[in-house]
């Protein structure tokens, strides 16, 4: 007999850790599975791991566990890599030492403090909004002062989504300014009157190669994206060659290895970048239905060392957001209308899952997300 | 608290139980999971169940289940589907009695025997090659006179991908005829010197809406699918809606739900149905990547009650089979290639895996297919 007929499985094309446990590690490891790629996962003590218990071993991280520990808990990955906002760099940093990270900790150490983040951008010339660092109670009265109102004072770490965020306006100055601890870590923003925001979401492999998506539209509620649409509509070559090139000097800076995504305020003709998520985001969820390749398999290969794949658009996108509710496959399909829940449990304002529209038009497009943004949430 | 602060789930849309465990059953779970459809599968005593151990839960039949207790072991599904070529109509039948079985085992009945398909398909007025029945050796004889040389001489049941097949030329025709068991159950074919073999796929849902795929032209090797290449090239307009005529025939008067697949001969300007698969097929592997909508995502829908999702394709589409062989990720991936492996051990001839294409030209598809083939098949 040929060696062929024992029981033998197919060579694993690589072995990636994941840290962190959500939706995003979920849908990356859906997209790795089939090209062979096994993966682990890294959970705190208390996660919720109903997104991946299926699709790897989960590992959750004890106190009193050291990177050794963890890599070896893991099953000694070929590589890792992140889905999270708010990483441990420095555990990271031990991890590299055991196997390649990617991104690279020392690129998302840039991008785990606003402050910190602002400050690598404006190395690299790249427009952002006019900031305030804020530690005592003196730089505060300056920012608002100087900025624009409202002023938004957001901690330099740990925020997202709106949360962990005071906006300071004309009326609640003085009781803001008067009610905060100080000395603290803030960073304090001015308004930009955008007209819209979008994002820039790229892949960029380890042979140095970057693959970009195409610019998207995104539409926030309460500090926590609601809807994108992609191509962005009505975008100028200029702004989006404009955007491309922020976004490839930032991943060529930092030697990143994966898929960043760039978030931009649009103001007149001025694209001004807001914030950066190195990791897959909210914003390409879209990818999965209407790209070629979706951005969860981009991450997957670029880190495994692996081409990026075409990321050519098929037509109109559209994505909404389920955030504490959810819609039954009834409600949400139709024949350019796909569901993906996430299998988490109800809780509100948590990410449950996203509707994905496929149109010929943004009309469409939009009369569609519309709909389904109603039934979604009845009460506005 | 709301009660959405307790830790319930979101409703699942549907339990479906799929008679199977092989990778067809594996991707209509990957498709259905997102879209909140729980899965259970049933496999036969001793059967891998590899393929889908992560994506719900298999059920090992015994013979001494009936099927009651089939039906409460698989959670008692809202509905039940098939996977596989050689289904047990009797157990479906009973089933069906439990829960609706889509496709439903009246259609299911007529494609598990060659000779009650072809019965059905003349009665359908649907042309096919000329063919015999065969019990006797005399009717053997009769035919092998009658038929075009050489002869396919098959059972009636349980072949597939060219086994249990008999090729009777002018040289073996006097082994063969002396060498059988007689009487038998079987049917002989004559050789029809087609062009080419396409494929037609389609999905019908429970409300009698039917969606078609374009036409798949499929190339076999030792009877077994080798290469797809959609839609199918040079196809008449006239050809093309004579495919989806008699689909529709066949639908419409078996009141079947879910995905078919009809392959087709075409000699000359003939279109003569060879064989019907009642279910998801190897020739429509391609639509995970080169159509909106997968086969495995609209069979799901179609079962489960939900429309079906559009099948407009993206570019041209090709599908390498690995039949016995793997490529890995690093010689299969390029920017317009992909890689579906399904976690079967290795063996010779089995199904491990398929590579998709997708390209702006038939040109470049073939040549990119020729490739992957060289390298998954360096010996020929």
């Amino acid at each position: 007999m040929s060696p062929l007929a024992t029981e033998t499985r197919p060579a694993v094309s690589a072995r990636v850790g994941i840290i962190g446990s959500g939706q995003l590690a979920q849908m990356m490891a859906q997209a790795g599975i089939p090209m062979s790629v096994e993966f682990s996962f890294l959970a705190e003590e208390g996660e919720d791991t109903r997104c991946v218990d299926a699709l790897g071993n989960v590992v959750v991280r004890y106190e009193s566990m050291d990177a050794e520990q963890i890599f070896s808990a893991m099953g000694r990955p070929d590589v890792i890599t992140v889905e999270k906002e708010h990483v441990d760099v420095q555990l990271l940093r031990r991890l590299a030492v055991l196997c390649p990270v990617h991104p690279n900790p020392k690129a998302l150490a840039q991008f785990k403090n606003r402050r910190v983040e602002k400050r690598f951008l404006q190395s690299l010339d790249i427009p952002i909004a006019p900031f305030h660092e804020v530690r005592e109670k003196a730089d505060l009265e300056n920012a608002v002062a100087d900025l624009n109102a409202p002023v938004f004072l957001k901690t330099e770490e740990e925020g997202y989504d709106g949360y962990n965020q005071h906006k300071i306006t004309e009326e609640n100055r003085e009781d803001v300014i008067n009610s905060l601890p100080y000395p603290g870590n803030w960073v304090a923003e001015g308004f930009i009157p955008f007209e819209r925001e979008v994002s820039f979401i790229a892949a960029r492999s380890t042979s140095g190669d970057i693959v970009f998506y195409p610019g998207v539209e995104n539409l926030h509620r309460n500090g926590t994206l609601l809807r994108s649409l992609a191509p962005a509509p009505d975008m100028s070559d200029s702004m989006r060659e404009r955007g491309h090139s922020y976004v490839k000097k930032i991943l060529q800076s930092l030697d990143y290895v994966g898929v960043i995504c760039v978030e931009c305020f649009v103001w007149g003709d001025e694209l001004l970048v807001n914030e950066i998520a190195p990791r897959v985001h909210n914003s390409g969820h879209w990818t999965s239905k209407g790209a070629i390749t979706s951005q969860f398999e981009n991450h997957v290969r670029a880190v495994t060392g692996l081409p990026c794949g075409s990321t050519e658009t098929h037509k109109v996108s559209g994505m909404l957001n389920l955030l504490g509710v959810t819609l039954s496959a009834q409600q949400a399909l139709n024949a350019e209308s796909f569901l993906t829940l996430y299998g988490k449990t109800l809780r509100a304002k948590r990410k449950l899952g996203h509707v994905t529209v496929l149109a010929d038009s943004y009309d469409h497009a939009n009369q569609r997300l519309d709909e389904l943004q109603a039934l979604a949430y009845p009460e506005g």
